[in-house]
């Protein structure tokens, strides 16, 4: 891997003060934007300010389309209205509608009342819909076509439009009431006899989504069937918009790591960026309730404190019951999360899997709990006790399967991620129920123990 | 959504009996091949047998190119050796690779002994690249033209080769060397004045990758810099392959699926479907390192039997710090995970943010320690318990955030899988040290706390 795209962003900001054009585009020309963009956010306030008023609006707009948040609202900063709308002009609406979303509404209404009619309403019905629904993906940069038209007239409509589209290898294909009803394939178009028709070439089997379709379905259908473009349309079928495969590998990456960073009580917004404070703020609320949770394992604990006075090797050996619980159960959630992601997951099925995950318990715990009987009756000389911690080694390991697998399944039953803070909810459970068993075991057991 | 493509494979049968290809073609024009394979999965032995033999072969070939290993390995059992090589025709050669991967080394041989020189060439090159390497993903089905041709001859090009490739937006441009010196876009080719040649529009800005690179660096690639496709070079720069993006889709996601199974010692080969077998096998072994390391953290208790022996009160309120620790350390380790997984993570920039890691287990502890400490106090009416308590709960909150950082950059630094297993290694660490440091401080405080 040698990508090495070395910025010369010292030399850029040089060449803007030469007024040295040619320089400009040759620099410019030898990095990748997002490369750029990632330099220019190291910039103080001042040298940000003299790059967005020299550089030309068309290489602007690239970097504003590339930056993070952060920047892009820097830019928009130096920046006065009219010249934000024509960098508009070399945006797609999908962007321009990310970029207004994060402006203070007093800015965002000022920018579209400025705007073309025609855009107006485009970027106000893309700025109705939820973030993380079809609707707030797509882009309305896209070729759609009449059926009738014959290949050589898609050809020269393709030359035309082509350049201003984030896609143009499919090309969409409307009837007369401009409902979608099928895609072509730009090779197809390119070798097809010139009088054909859009319609004798098209596929008629074209997946969609609605505006409202959720961000994750969507991606699994763009996963499932290896598209890099899906259309949206309406309850009517007339053709909104696309959404491009860029946009779903960004979805793809942010569901992932919702579920990873939820399943332990993190907030998704959290980063190695995030400051001491922030990351207090939003990883303390969790440990709060996770203390609630150690209470009561601890509360189970102190029930049975006259049984550890009588037997002190019993709080040596408990934690072993419980700590493989928790594991065991970590195990079964992160497949029940992951699967429930991928769509795997129907609560028709769920009866023989939840079954499975019991026996796996059953021969899991007995497996480990032999084990640890065995050691735990030689290091204590108390056969009892090692019977003991492999029954409750068994019990346990047979609840955590079982709340390992109800606790993701309840969370999306209930139209919760299923992710969300799992890990301390099935702590909670193997532990209490862990230290519960084994106590209440020890309890019973207590004349041949001692 | 309503991709409701309705599966009539009974009906696809019955016309098969029936030989009436009009039928068939009608039926399958009406299914998405994807739905239809996974249909087919579910057939009869002599069911599928049929099907194979009476389909014809570029049907029969979408299908085989769609299916899951399972049912890849069931069709070839079905087909002689002729007939699979015709199919193989026209299946994109990753895919034929990827199908030859999974077979008994005898047929495969067999096969590719039956193959074109040509094909044998290429089929035994790709053979030779490791699974999740770039060129284990890579496909040779790409348009590569020479830099000195006008648009006008690359566009007949084009239209010639365009048929048999998986992408024709992007043209990689060579030079005379054959080396890879640029891309062009389809839509600057068809705008183009005719006589322009591909060096004066192409994009001399190339993001490629060698055959060697880690399918995970090709994914971070892809998603940075929004590509649909990207080549693979050799050391020489000679083009040799293209990775599009619906390959990467699935390494992104298989990629992540890892993470988040491995992080809690489940292997990646499980899921839902795998059998009770296939389950015990899996995670046992994990389940088995991880008694090792509860023993370890029992032993730790055991150190000080003495100590709980004269406070009983002890063993209930230790799996307190413990249990705050193991989910404190979990919020930073999937933090880590995650960042190391985007790329974020670059070595020489540890040092701060472990450095705010400890800062943050200083005050988390800090507050859930004081919060702890009070109701310890009122429970069981010893101060210095609680102090006791407050302070243990700061030093495993402290380890915790160290070792949740470090483990992964550790696992990272000796090229492993910073997701392996992490849970497992953190827990101990958490558990070990949580006793050790909450008993031994009961140990020196004994005078005052009895």
């Amino acid at each position: 891997m040698e990508n090495k795209t070395q910025i010369q962003l010292e030399k850029l900001l040089q060449a803007l003060v030469k007024h040295d054009t040619k320089e400009i585009d040759d620099i410019y020309e030898h990095v990748q934007t997002i490369d750029l963009a990632q330099e220019i956010e190291e910039l103080e306030d001042n040298q940000l300010e003299y790059l967005c008023n020299h550089i030309d609006d068309e290489k602007l707009a690239e970097i504003l389309e590339e930056s993070d948040e952060e920047l892009q609202a820097d830019i928009i900063d130096c920046l006065h209205n009219q010249r934000i709308l024509r960098l508009f002009n070399f945006i797609p609406k999908d962007t321009i509608v990310d970029i207004l979303g994060e402006l203070p509404i007093g800015k965002r209404k000022q920018l579209i009342t400025l705007m073309k009619a025609d855009d107006q309403r485009v970027i106000e019905q893309l700025l109705g819909y939820e973030d993380d629904s079809a609707g707030g993906l797509m882009t309305t940069e896209y070729i759609a076509l009449n059926a009738q038209l014959t290949v050589v007239n898609a050809l020269m409509k393709i030359k035309e439009i082509g350049p201003k589209t984030e896609v143009i290898e499919t090309i969409f294909v409307l009837n007369h009431k401009k409902q979608l009803i099928g895609t072509a394939d730009l090779r197809d178009i390119l070798v097809s006899e010139e009088n054909t028709t859009l319609e004798d070439i098209m596929d008629d089997q074209v997946i969609y989504v609605y505006p409202e379709t959720d961000q994750e379905e969507v991606s699994l259908l763009v996963s499932k069937y290896d598209l890099t473009t899906i259309p949206v349309v309406s309850k009517t079928k007339a053709m909104l918009g696309i959404i491009t495969v860029d946009d779903i590998i960004d979805v793809i990456q942010e569901e992932h790591t919702e579920d990873m960073l939820q399943m332990h009580g993190v907030s998704k917004e959290e980063s190695l960026d995030s400051t001491l404070f922030e990351s207090i703020k939003m990883r303390l609320p969790w440990l709060i309730v996770n203390l609630v949770t150690a209470f009561l394992a601890s509360f189970t604990v102190k029930m049975f404190e006259s049984t550890i006075e009588q037997i002190v090797a019993l709080s040596a050996t408990m934690t072993i019951v419980t700590g493989m619980g928790g594991n065991a159960g970590s195990q079964t959630l992160s497949i029940m999360i992951r699967s429930i992601a991928l769509g795997e997951v129907h609560f028709k099925d769920c009866l023989p899997a939840l079954i499975k995950e019991i026996f796996l318990g059953v021969i899991n715990g007995f497996v480990t709990g032999a084990i640890t009987g065995v050691i735990v009756y030689i290091l204590y000389g108390n056969f009892y006790l090692g019977i003991i911690i492999c029954i409750a080694m068994v019990g346990n390991l047979v609840v955590s399967g079982f709340f390992g697998f109800l606790i993701p399944v309840a969370l999306k039953a209930v139209h919760a991620d299923p992710a969300l803070a799992s890990s301390i909810f099935l702590t909670t459970a193997t532990d209490v129920l862990g230290f519960f068993i084994f106590l209440e075991l020890a309890n019973i057991f207590l004349p041949v123990l001692l």
